[in-house]
């Protein structure tokens, strides 16, 4: 095959397009795919200090990248979720690639300021760990935004992405999810941050061909915590479909933006107000963030305890009731 | 496994209810299914003469069985499409049916009646063949209903079979369809017959299971012209989906009439006239219907005229402009 642009022999097909390109010219495709989507979605200028969401992977990664050379004002922000090895190795991929161009990283890590993992937040609050670790990322990067002086935060979900969410949200009709999936989620509220997704434009391959092309180092392994996960089902069932009608996955994502999702953006938008723990925006008394890590603290707390009175070989010295720690401590189930 | 009813022998599971049956209980199971879906539909009463479309294959031999078994007051109508062996051999198995148990059957024959099957209409066209059979059964069950005074039509269009369609709708965003695609569709006009599909409830595997235990003989080969077609590939996906989370095809589908359907159902009415080739209701003055026969058979027509005059070894005797039998008709393009 011939690059669309110059005849020079192409190195990627996009076939959803019809066309192909050569590397250089694939560079130019991706370029002009992220400008549209920034420049149709009014999502930021080259005024504004942009905060990118890196995991160590090959698409946050790709989209620094293609802004830092667009000449947009980008940090990087890795959030260390506490997923053993992985975690471990994707901060390194995340440092490696800021170190080498001498780019700004800001690193959250929950261990650290938490005490545990996102792991340990799930099962100690019967989450699932896509649940708990999704949770604490949309927490932390508006957090970590505000406390930066970011008025927007970008991530790199790609078309892929965005299609099999919407899948999900359709094959279960949650018009809720439906009414709030979109490429720009604009600020609605003081202490809520502007939330973009330049990628939306770009399939997992080409972000893929692009980190490659780009020669950037990125963690390959999937999140141990996917395996099994919905979101991949979604996705290989749009592979299917996908193989057998290039362009299914933009019809679909992109249809759902034009025609899918004025039908269900009826609702107003929640009231929110400042959580009373840490003041971030809630629609409760308390934010998820703060009931889900005060409960695994509490929990964690609870089964400490339990091990300890278990490995005890002498009875305990008094009933357990009129222990200081409460063996029962009032959790909310919900 | 064991029944769920009787405790004996499980011969049938149904996995997105988490429950089995055994022969008895399950035809019993498909009974309360279609009660539910006709009385929840007020599709039909059992004072209502009602005209079953079947094909000769297990959905619609099987939807013919349940209603006469539960009382209602049914004739069958077979169409035949002329797609060869494949019509030869369906015909036989709904006029075997219908024979063996007395019962009232109805048919309707496109090549004799209009001189050429549904792949020809399809060919002179430019229609894909399931456009043209599609139309064709559409406009002839409404028609045989209207002449023969029957005030419903049901087809046996079943849950994999409605979700397959939604998911073909939703990837294109295919808003008109959506809004039309529902379990009944009232008559909007007076020469518009009621539609219905009373197995929306149950799930394909479901329909064969039924056919198979009250020994159904119906033709297991998919049409010829179905090789290749979207549908197949749609419900190769939903099966994908459905085998991971059982339930999966119900949930998009009913969640859909709940939730989704409500959002899309904002266009009137079309205004609705009578043909004036046919005099069925139409939103053109020529129907699609007869615009697609007439067109087919004036190409035809031009057809065996070239292949006279590319036949003849003589001079033509006048110029072509001059004849009497135009040699490009005036045949609108779209």
């Amino acid at each position: 095959m011939r690059c669309q642009r110059c005849k020079g022999q192409a190195s990627v097909e996009v076939r959803r397009h019809h066309t192909a390109f050569c590397n250089e010219h694939f560079i130019e495709f991706i370029d002009r795919q992220v400008e549209r989507a920034i420049e149709g979605g009014k999502m930021f200028t080259r005024d504004d200090r942009v905060l990118v969401v890196v995991s160590g992977g090959k698409d946050s990664l790709a989209l620094w990248d293609v802004l830092h050379r667009l000449g947009y004002r980008t940090s990087g922000l890795y959030i260390n979720l506490g997923i053993g090895e992985y975690s471990q190795e994707s901060q390194r991929k995340a440092e490696g690639y800021a170190a080498e161009r001498g780019m700004d990283l800001l690193i959250a890590d929950i261990p650290h300021d938490y005490g545990m993992g996102v792991d340990a937040f799930a099962r100690a609050t019967g989450r699932v760990s896509c649940s708990a670790c999704g949770l604490s990322k949309r927490y932390l990067f508006n957090k970590v935004a505000l406390d930066e002086g970011f008025p927007v935060v970008a991530t790199g979900h790609n078309l892929d992405d965005e299609a099999a969410v919407l899948l999900g949200n359709l094959l279960h009709w949650q018009t809720a999810y439906l009414a709030r999936q979109a490429p720009v989620l604009p600020s609605t509220h003081p202490a809520l941050v502007k939330k973009v997704k330049p990628f939306y434009r770009i399939a997992e391959r080409e972000t893929a061909a692009y980190a490659i092309i780009r020669g950037i180092d990125y963690i390959i392994e999937e999140c141990p915590n996917s395996v099994g996960a919905k979101s991949l089902l979604y996705k290989e069932a749009l592979n299917l479909l996908e193989q057998a009608a290039p362009g299914t996955k933009q019809s679909l994502y992109w249809g759902f933006l034009e025609r899918g999702r004025p039908l269900v953006q009826t609702q107003d938008d929640p009231d929110l107000r400042a959580c009373v723990h840490c003041g971030q925006p809630t629609t409760a008394e308390v934010c998820a963030f703060c009931r889900m890590t005060e409960r695994a603290a509490a929990r964690m707390q609870v089964r400490r305890h339990s091990a300890h009175a278990a490995s005890s070989d002498a009875p305990p010295e008094t009933p357990s009731r009129e222990r200081p720690v409460p063996a029962h401590p009032v959790i909310p189930a919900g």
